[in-house]
């Protein structure tokens, strides 16, 4: 299971020798897009020859019976590479599905060390990583997103545990006011933008400080996480 | 936040070629135990002089009013060094307390990538990876252990959520005792042991299948998923 960089920097900052080594040997990959792994095994392994390779995709258009198929060079002891669009691959992506096919067949899956927002940000927050949720979407709708996120602080307060989630970078703004709305003053928020790019933001204050403070939530890939129990 | 390897194999395998340049300009590091910490960067940067390092330990014998002081070089604009005893600091270990402080003066916070047990198995086990928790420890007591996996497996049903938690090697046979005992048949559970070194295992079958297959489990760092949902 290859990650692949966030950002579109250097590989080299986010991903270990062994990774770029390792590509060098695999012949079948799966991708959630052909044309953008395409691009980035070339950024990986600039001397490589993309067209002596093979790609199946891996996304929501895929059917479930075409997948197993996705197996078979594995199933031939011929390794084959797991790639999401960014980030580690199974980890709020498709990909996991196969992996668990993978599993069941008894085949043998290995996970190399890459960049996940969800880790980082964490991380760098501050907050309780000893226990944590990582909840992918909030609904959208505004009463169902204001009764989650409710949710979310009275687990939080319970558990001490570090309530983490994404939003489409169009979705930002208004994701953040119902934050502010809703949870405690004293609950500390934490936003972090643009992870491992060079203007990356990771940011972690009450709430009642947010409020205060003004600040620029422009439309970049952003993952939010609270706590309320500290 | 300098990630560190979890198995003592080559730091290239687990860690970008960035967290190796970026060690070799920073004269000031925050580790929970100075000797394996000095170990540990020398194989990052063999060439790096020790004695010219400043070092302050965080653990649970540091009490909390020396913490402030360790921040006291990032004040003055030269960089700090995170690291934990494997993996990545402020994740499951004391780092956060820190990392809280230095949010809470809005100083700047770096994460880096690392090899970390949680999201590696999470990507390797083929469990839903669109929600999961890391719930840290597990109750130790037979009675209150039984109990807490009962209501991880109530959340995973109703969520679809994947439940992460760890045990101290010792303890592993009496853990997965109790997990083939308490959750339903049909429930996935991913045991991941001795995640990047050469004889890592991540096997996830359903827990029917680990009650009729026999299975050897060593005490080797161990950890375990389960989700009910899927």
């Amino acid at each position: 299971m290859l990650p692949v960089p966030i950002y579109d920097g250097s590989v080299k900052d986010v991903l270990p020798d062994a990774n770029l080594e390792l590509v060098k040997g695999i012949k079948h990959y799966i991708v959630e897009n052909v044309r953008t792994a395409r691009r980035c095994l070339k950024r990986m392994v600039p001397s490589i020859e993309i067209s002596t390779l093979q790609f199946y995709e891996l996304n929501s258009h895929t059917r479930p019976e075409e997948i197993t198929g996705f197996l078979e060079p594995l199933r031939n002891g011929e390794p084959v590479g797991l790639m999401s669009e960014a980030g580690c691959p199974g980890v709020a992506d498709p990909g996991a599905s196969v992996v668990r096919m993978a599993q069941a067949e008894g085949l043998n899956v290995v996970p190399m060390v890459g960049p996940s927002s969800i880790l980082l940000s964490l991380m760098a927050s501050g907050l309780n990583g000893q226990c944590f949720a990582f909840n992918g979407y909030i609904p959208v709708e505004n009463d169902k997103r204001d009764k989650t996120l409710r949710e979310l602080e009275i687990r939080s307060r319970k558990n001490g545990e570090t309530e983490i989630f994404i939003e489409t970078p169009y979705r930002n703004a208004k994701m953040m006011e119902s934050l502010l709305k809703v949870l405690n003053g004293e609950t500390l928020l934490c936003v972090a933008s643009n992870i491992t790019a060079p203007d990356e933001k990771i940011i972690t204050r009450k709430v009642k400080d947010w409020r205060n403070k003004g600040f620029d939530l422009s439309k970049v890939p952003t993952i939010f996480l609270f706590n309320s129990g500290i």
